[in-house]
């Protein structure tokens, strides 16, 4: 049971930039082999749950040597039998629209 | 690691209500013996991650046996060394105001 | 179209405790006289689209003066026709569980 | 005071197809001229405050023509003094990591 994960993950007792926390989610995130995409407000994992859990509590437990206050948005989109999702989802939307979006 | 997780959870391809597929969620969160507080647009759980979001996998567990597209969104938000929070945080508010707030 | 909110709104930059920046945000919704309900992970409003993100936006902007990096997270729930859902949301997860809930 | 905001918007009631929903809130977001990035779990859009929400309320003001339960998810981010971020938080993590981040 395939699933699309977005998460945002960042200390909020550090200052104004979050971006040497977030670089060590990402090398993380990297090493694990796992499918992704990075946006400007979240990195989405695509694989079973378990599996995509598993890297952001890597990620969760990283941080939390740094710094004493973290939070995270995740969200969730499981829909069954569908995988490759990560890039169907926006084909679809250009399909149906007729124009390139921007990604 | 104590956190509060907050998270809803649904189907959304199942028309316009949704309780009957929440109920089941609300039972095994109940039958988890794990501390809760249930809101207009979310449960909070309290409790160490795995512990939390093993809670949040089997209620998707239950819903995907009768749901083929489900939506989760879901907040972490941990503090070093401090638990209770469920209670305490909503509790420092009026403390700071001075007053009671509706909960 | 009345609408339920739940949101969450955080400076990232000044510290581990929030709650002095929190108090205000609650300040001005209790001032605004709009139906809300306080949980550990959030409040939500219940009324009109512009007027539930127009309090949202006051509490952005008072919040602002004081911080240079903040953090929101909005959660909407539309259904139409429907209103008191503050409360008929959780009242009717009671009935389908047979069993009172945490609140 | 620009922010950066993503959001996910989707009917709850229509099937598990989402797409053709979607498809219009894209449509009513390339009309509008503001700066958009689209990722496989949300879009996220760079601009003021009242700009960017109000891109959001036209999209939710056409969903709701075709919908009678709409869910929407909701992020803001704002830095004081920042604007370019839809690229630059990305290019700021591939600095740090030395590595490009697939997106």
């Amino acid at each position: 049971m395939s699933v699309l994960l977005e998460f945002s993950l960042f200390p909020t007792d550090v200052g104004e930039s979050k971006s040497e926390y977030v670089a060590k989610s990402i090398q993380i995130i990297q090493d694990s082999g796992i499918s992704y995409k990075m946006g400007p407000m979240g990195t989405t994992l695509e694989g079973e749950w378990d599996e995509v859990m598993g890297v952001v509590k890597q990620c969760f437990d990283q941080m939390s040597k740094s710094s004493n206050r973290i939070y995270a948005g995740i969200k969730v989109d499981y829909r069954a039998g569908k995988s490759g999702r990560l890039v169907s989802k926006i084909e679809s939307i250009e399909k149906k629209t007729g124009k390139q979006v921007n990604t």
